[in-house]
C-alpha cells in the first residue's frame, strides 16, 4: 500500500522560470531514463520477486523514485507555467502549451509519450539488477547534463539532489548483485558451449577514413579470447556446428 | 561499409515446424531483447564513439548481431511457414498469417512492432557499456527460456549457439568497462553530494501478508549506508537541503 | 513524498492459478483503463493543480490507485506464474513467458506496452474532472467484465473490492465537479457562437439494412436544438459564416 | 456509406500564413483531442451500438467530425505551406518540411503519429457517452487555446466555428446520457460493496511546502463519505475483507 | 464536407459468427494495410494536393475507403459479438472481450492500436501515387488471404466485394500516374549523378546453405547496369567521390 | 552473415556543423523513409523469399542500405556534436542533447523512435517489389529536400550520392517486377468480380471553394471505367450484391 505526504523530498525553488529548460526537464519526468521509468522498473521487479530481502530493496528504491517523480514534475511545472500565456514560449513546446495549458504530462523532451518499452524486467533477479545498475548510470548522466544546461541555482540544487541519489541506488544495486555470489559470466542455468564461448569474432576490419585499423585491447586480446578474423569469409574457423 | 555473405553464421536445421514456437522465436528477432536491438544498440554506440578501440569492439559485436538476426529470422521463418495454409495455425498468429503470409517481420511474440525505444544509447561510453552488459544478460536468459520451451533438436542447437555468443559478448563488454579503470561509482564528472550519497532511505516498511518485515542485507546494512527510516515522515533525517 | 507499506490494500487469495485469466487481468494492470493509467492521470493532474482542495483530492485518489496497481499486479502475478514451466501455458502468452519468466510487466492483455497516450490531462480542472468521471466509469465496466469471466472466488473478491472503489471515486469526482458551480455547458472562457450552437446537424440519413431510419430523441429534438438536415447538401442552412 | 461534397463546412480564409501556428493546429488534426480522434471514437461506438437512436446520434456527430477534420486540415495546410521553401521555417517543423513537403499528415504538434490509443470505446453505451462528454470538453479547451495563440482573423473565425460545435456536441451527449435514466453512480450490472463504497481514503496527508494541509470539501465531507485516514497505516479501518 | 447514409456499401450477411475469424478481420479494419489506412492516406494526400483533377480522384477513393471501413467493421463486429458472454472465446481475444465488450476498435489482429505511421504521404503527387499503387496491392493480398481462411459464404462475399474494389483503385492510381507523363525513373527535380546511377553494387556474395550463389537477372544484368562486385572490399570501383 | 569494413561508402566531409540540419538528417537515419527502414524492409523480404535470384537482389540492396545508414549516421553525428556543449543548440534538439550527449539514435527529425510500423512486408514478392518501388521514390524526394535545405557542400555531396543510389534501386526493383511478367492488375490468385471491377465510384461531388467541380481524367474516364455517380444515394447503380 502507498501513502503520500504533502511534502516534496527536496524543496524546489525556482528563480526565473525558463520554459525551454522546463522542456528539457521532461526528459527526467516522462523520458526513457526518467523517474517514472525507474519507479516502475524497480517496483514491478519487486512485485515479481520471491526473495523478501531483494524485494524490500526494490520497493524501497522504487518508492523513492516516485518521490523523485514528484520533485522533477514540480520543477518542470514551475518552468513551464509561463508557456500558457505567451505565444513565443508556446512555440517552443506547443504540445505542453496547447494540450497541457502549461502543465506537465508524461512526455519526454521531444513530446513522446512515456511507454513501458523503456522498462527492462525479466523476472530473473540477477539480470534485473544488472539492468538497474545500467539504468542508474544512465539517469546519473542525464541529470548531470541537465545541470550543465541549467542557469538557475535552485533548479541545479534539486538536480544535484536527484543525481546524488542515483549514485546511492547504483551502489545498493551493485552490492545486491555481489551478494548473490554468482560468477560474473553465469546467467541462468544452461552453460554456454565450450570452445565457442572463448572465440572473439573480428567482424569489422580494414582502415577507416581517419586511418584507424583493427584494434586489440583487453576486451579482445589473447588473454581473453581466441580471435577469429573475418568469420563471414572463413566460417570454418568458427568450428561450431560440425558440418 | 557492410558486406553480406550468403551463408548463415549457424546452419539452421528444423525437423517438424512448430508455428507456435516460431511465434516465441520472434521475441529474439523483433523483440525488446532481440538481435536487432543488440545490433542497433552497439553499432550506433560505435558510430557515436570517438575511441577507436572501443568503436572497433562495438562494430565487431554489432555486426555479429546482424548475423544473429539472420539466423533467428531464418529459424523463425521455417517454423512459421505452415501458418500460411492452415487456418488453425493461422489463428495462433493472425498477424504473421494474414499480413505476412507466413513470413517474418520485425514484431515480437505479441505482434508488437520493433521500436527504437528498446535501445539504450547515451553517448557516454562507460554508461553504454553497462547498458550492453545488462542487454547481454537479458538476451542470455531469453535464449535459455526459448531452449527450455523447445522440442526440436536443430532449433535447440541454433539457440545454444546464439546463447553462447551472448556470454562471449558479456565478457568482452565487462573487460572493456574494466579497461577504463574508472571507480565503479563514478559516472560523468559531477560528484554526488557527500552526506547524502551515503544515506539509504527505507521507504517501504511494515509486514507483508506472508509475514515478511523490513530486511537488512549487504545492500543496505551499516557497512554500506546510513539508514534513514520512513523519510516521508521524518524529512529532517535526510538533512539535505538545509531549510 | 511517497511511502510504501508492505501490506496489500486487499489481501489476495488465489485458488488454482488460471494463466489465461492472468492475461486478462493485465488489462487492469498495464491497460488503457487500468490502475497505472488512473494513478498517473490523477496524480499528474494534482501536480498541475493550483487549488489546494482539489489537489488534495487528486493526490488522495491517485495514491490509492497506486495501491490498486499493487493489488492487481500481485493477483496477475499469481495467475501467470505457472506460465514459466509449462509450454502450453506459455503459448497462451509468450511475451509474459519468454520475456518475463512468468512475471508481470506493464502490458495490457494483448501485450501492448503501457503508454502515456492513455492519459487525459489538460491543466483545466473542470475538464480534467470530466475525464476522470469517464475514466472511473470505464474502469468499473472493465472490472465487472473481469469478474464475469472469472471462476476463482478469491480473485472475484479482490476485483469486487477494486470495482467498488471505482464507484467511490466516481462519486467524489462528480461532487468535485458540482462544487465548481459551473454551468454544465461552460468550458473555458470564450463563449460559443449563438445561432450556431443551437443547431443539430443531421449528417447521417437514410434507412439502414435493418430498416432503421432517422431517429429523433431528447438529444436532438426541437426542445434541444434547431435541426439542419443534410448540411453537406444545404450548407446555407448552417448560416454560420456569412458568405 | 459515406459521401463527400467538395465544399468545406466552414470556408477557410487565411491572411499571412504562420507556419508555427500551423504546427499548433496539428494538435486538432492528428492530436489526442483532435478531430480524427472524435470522428473515430463516435463512429466506431456507433458501429458497435445496438440502439438505433443512439447509433444515429453517434453517426451524425462522428460524420460531422470528419468534416471538421477537413476544415482544420485545410487550415493547417495553408499555414504550413511556406515551410517547403524556407529553411528557417523548416527548422520549426522539420518533419512537416522534410517528410511532408509542407503538407499535413496525421501528427500532433510534436510530430507524434496519431494512434488509436487516444480512443475510448467500451461497447457500453452510457460509459461511452461519458467518455464523449469528456472528449468534447477537452476539444473545447484545446480550440480555445488555439484561438488565444492566434493572430489571424480568418483562422480565429474557423476555430470559433469548430469550438462552438464542440459545445453543441457536448450538449447532445449530455442529453443522451440523461435520456438513459440511469442513476449517476450505476455503471454496469454488478453493485458495489456496501460499507466500502461509502469510505473516502485519505491517502495524502501532511503539510505541503506552501503550508497547505489536508482539505475537506463537498467531495469528501461527512455528508458524502465516511473518512478513513491513513489507510496504509490503519488497514483495519477499511474493514473490507474480514481478515 | 462528409455525409453518411445509413446503408452499407455491401450488405453483410453472416451465418455462424466465428470470433477467431473476426479477430483476423481486424487486420482490414485497424491494421497496417486496412481500410482506415487507405481512407486516411488518400484523403490527406487529397487535402495536400493542388491539382483539382487528382485531388478529386484522391477524395473519391478516400471516401469510398471510409465506406469500406464501415463494411469491414460491421462484419468484424458480427463475428466478435459472442466474445462478450463466452470465456473461451474471450480468451482468444481478451482485448476485444475485456476492453471492448465484444465490440470493435481500431486495432489490428494482434491488438496493436492503429497508428499514422502506417501512412505514406509526401506531398509529391507522383510519389504518393506510387505509394497508393503499392498500398492497393497489399490490401488485395490481405483480403485474398482472409477469403482463404474464411468458411462463411456471406463473409466471403463481402470480402470479395472489397477485394475487387482494390483492383479498381489500383487501376485508377496507375492510370493517374501514367497521365503525368513522367519518365519512370524521374522523381523530383535534382538529377542523379551520372556514372554512379548505372552501377549495381553486388553486396551479397558467396554460396548459401542450399547451394545458391550470386544470381544475375534482368534486374542487374549488363543491359541494365555496370556491376561492382564486393564494393566494401573494392571501394575504388565505385568511383564516386573523386578522393 | 555480415561483415563490416571500416570505411564509409561515401567519405563524409563537413565544413561548419549545423545542428539544426543534423536534426533534419535524422529523418534519413531513423525516419519513416530512412535508411534503416529500407535496409530492414528489403533484407527481411529477402529472408522470406524463396526465389534465389530475387532474394539475392533484396540482400544486395538491403545490405547497401546498411552502408547508407552508416553514412547518414556519421553525417548527422558530425552536425549534431556541438549540441553537447551549447545550451542554445541543445534547445533545438533537447532529446539528442540531454539523452544522447550530442550523439545520434534511431529517431526521426521530430524525435520519434524508429518503428517497424514503417515497414511494408507481405511475403508476396510482386507486392513487396511494388512497396519497394514506392519506398525508393519516397527516399529520393526526402533526400532531395535535404539537399535543398543544406548549405554545406560536403553534406550536399554525400546526400547527392545517397539520392543517386535510390534511383539505381528504383530501376532494379522496377526491372525485377517486370521480369515476373505478371499483368499489372493481377495480384494474388483470386480474380476480382467482373462487372464490379470496371466501376468508378464518384464519391466526392459538388463544387469546392475555389470553384472546382467534378473532374474527369484518364484515371476515371469512359475508356477506363463505367462511372457510378453518388453511389451512397444510388446504391442500386453499383449492382453488386443482387439484393
Amino acid at each position: 500500500m502507498y501513502h503520500h505526504v504533502k511534502k516534496l523530498m527536496y524543496t524546489v525553488k525556482v528563480g526565473d522560470p525558463d520554459p525551454r529548460f522546463g522542456k528539457m526537464l521532461l526528459e527526467q519526468f516522462g523520458g526513457a531514463n526518467g523517474e517514472l521509468a525507474a519507479a516502475m522498473q524497480y517496483s514491478i521487479q519487486g512485485l515479481n520477486c520471491d526473495d523478501p530481502g531483494l524485494k524490500d530493496l526494490l520497493m524501497d528504491i522504487g518508492t523513492e523514485e516516485l518521490s523523485h517523480l514528484e520533485v522533477i514534475g514540480t520543477l518542470a511545472r514551475m518552468h513551464l507555467k509561463p508557456t500558457k500565456h505567451d505565444r513565443e514560449l508556446a512555440d517552443a513546446d506547443p504540445l505542453v502549451a496547447v494540450c497541457g495549458g502549461g502543465g506537465v504530462n508524461l512526455f519526454n523532451s521531444a513530446g513522446n509519450p512515456w511507454t513501458a518499452d523503456y522498462l527492462k524486467i525479466t523476472g530473473e533477479i540477477d539480470v534485473d539488477l544488472r539492468s538497474n545498475i545500467a539504468a542508474e548510470a544512465r539517469a546519473k548522466i542525464v541529470n548531470e547534463r541537465l545541470i550543465d544546461y541549467c542557469d538557475d541555482p535552485g533548479s541545479k540544487d534539486a538536480l544535484q539532489f536527484l543525481m546524488t541519489r542515483e549514485i546511492t541506488h547504483l551502489k545498493a544495486f551493485m552490492l545486491a548483485l555481489d551478494s548473490l555470489d554468482k560468477p560474473p559470466l553465469q546467467i541462468g542455468l544452461i552453460p554456454p558451449t565450450k570452445g565457442l564461448v572463448e572465440q572473439y569474432f573480428n567482424d569489422s576490419t580494414g582502415r577507416d577514413d581517419e586511418g584507424n585499423e583493427d584494434m586489440v585491447g583487453p576486451w579482445n586480446d589473447k588473454k581473453a579470447f581466441r580471435r577469429v578474423d573475418n568469420p563471414a569469409f572463413s566460417p570454418e574457423a568458427m568450428k561450431v556446428d560440425g558440418d
